[in-house]
């Protein structure tokens, strides 16, 4: 069967790639079956890997370039220099219509620089959003911006709404997307006056995408009550790596805990099957990568560090967003 | 012997006060023979609930008033009608220099404004800020402003380097006080351009109060490398409430994973003493509270839902505040 739907995917970013690129390819492809890929890379190290790998000879083309982007290029070096690295061919593949959208678990800021400068914005947005899944009690949020923007108007962040809640229906088909807006406290008269206006239109603005739920305060995200969380890309970042920093402590205190006399050990032992649900349920490859909205064709960044099922997760994360239609839904509702 | 340094407490202040308000000055005069306690509030409660206590009558004297600010008054009518209340009379202590400190668990919002209405600022600074204490791999950070200001400018953010290193030695006079900006990168060349100026000023700024470590991002500040973070109080706001929204978020889902078989609850009670260490170590009464600096007196909110182990950390934190000379040690560095 010809596969209707192709990802262009950088396979030289990040820790371990090819390598862990492939091995996500290969798992993906065997959950997916409709699904074809545009490997860009360098070709001798990934026919050989790729040769050991269960991946259909049919599902998949290699794009040759020994070019790649380091994680140390700055962002305007990637610009100049970067015409023939793998992450650039990949972009153009979705700007030429080769590719559905491009995945890369490379550069951050090279990646997203290379698709400002590459794919144009749909029309209408001002400012692309870098987005993120989050844990809740209930399932997963969407949150927007996570840096992109450190100033942002009300325009912006009306813009934010509508892309993080098409991005939330194309994931979670299902479930009513319920957008709330970050802020410092849940009155009408909190916050500053961008928010306050971004609050007036949102709560006037008539659309059949999302529901809109107001203000949410910093440690009601996880709750689960909203899943598309807006804000500016500054206090977006602040609130993501503080969320991940009070992870780390709390998990490193509790190994602490638990393994700091044998009785410790021995009940974490015989606990070991409830402790293993509970780092599943908190395990960051599930939430792995970040999308960047408001292209005109979806980017998907996998973390540099993750490994084969963090990257697997991130295909699927590029399978539903085009299957989903989330480009199309973002232009129909932002007008 | 007589007490040399004197709190004003506001007794009628927030849940199952004034219960656990003189609870917690009951222990806490135990642990401390040099402080003295005004009291203000409603004596036919407070005098049947004191008798029943071990606090010495030389230790303490009630001020009686029947009024008192709800918690659900806004700060605009504490300021119209709260003159008799016991939270003004308590702020009109330390404005009167009949005490060195006021707390109280009431009415946030209402505190702030009659504290503010009431004391005079510190010259030279231009805004208060609202500080609190958070959990590190090596002891406690001083985290300022958490929420007064949403705006702030250079002047600002170096006038809280300043109050927050100053309350740091205060808390922990053998500590090196260590000052990071809040920020979305490390880099010189992330954030907004207050921020960027703040750390030009901060790097050439010449002090024997603290050392200045450049910026943090929000998933270190928990690591303990710096333990004075400075930023503006919609950022602050965010970073604390979204720190306490993750470890509700982890500990609830802990709970769960460890209670969701027999084998988990049996393990888990042979576990007891280390998990009861973890909790400890998160407690959220060690942290209770918050300080808001920048005013001739220093001014410390206990949570209103805290117990009177919580609202005694609270009062330890004020005798710290007084013996340490907090007031001397902003006036003295702000110039």
């Amino acid at each position: 069967m010809a596969s209707n739907f192709k990802i262009a995917v950088d396979a030289m970013g990040g820790d371990n790639s090819p390598l862990k690129v492939i091995d996500g390819i290969e798992l993906h492809s065997k959950n997916s079956n409709d699904i074809f890929y545009n490997i860009y890379g360098d070709i001798d190290i990934i026919e050989k890997l790729i040769s050991k790998k269960k991946i259909e000879p049919s599902r998949y083309k290699l794009i040759h370039t020994k070019d790649k982007i380091e994680g140390e290029d700055s962002a305007l070096s990637a610009a100049k220099r970067g015409k023939n690295t793998s992450m650039w061919l990949a972009i153009e593949s979705v700007k030429k219509k080769e590719s559905d959208a491009i995945i890369s678990a490379g550069n951050t800021g090279a990646l997203f620089v290379l698709a400002k400068l590459n794919l144009e914005m749909i029309q209408n947005i001002d400012k692309p959003a870098l987005s993120g899944l989050w844990p809740n009690k209930k399932g997963l949020n969407v949150v927007l911006d996570l840096g992109a923007n450190i100033d942002c108007n009300e325009k912006n962040l009306v813009d934010f709404s509508i892309m993080g809640s098409a991005l939330h229906k194309a994931l979670f088909p299902n479930e009513t997307s319920k957008v709330a807006l970050l802020n410092i406290g849940s009155e009408e008269l909190k916050g500053n006056n961008i928010i306050k206006n971004t609050y007036q239109t949102l709560n006037n603005r008539k659309n059949n995408l999302y529901e809109f739920h107001g203000y949410i305060e910093g440690n009601y995200i996880m709750d689960g009550n909203v899943n598309v969380i807006v804000t500016d890309g500054f206090s977006g970042n602040i609130a993501l790596k503080t969320a991940e920093g009070t992870a780390n402590f709390i998990t490193s205190e509790l190994k602490k805990a638990l393994s700091s006399t044998l009785m410790g050990k021995i009940s974490s032992l015989m606990n070991i099957k409830n402790l293993s649900n509970f780092k599943k349920k908190l395990d960051p490859r599930i939430y792995n990568g970040a999308i960047l909205l408001g292209l005109n064709s979806p980017v998907i960044k996998s973390h540099g560090s993750t490994d084969f099922i963090g990257f697997y997760n991130s295909l699927k994360v590029c399978e539903k967003i085009i299957k989903g239609g989330l480009i199309e839904k973002i232009k129909e509702n932002i007008n």
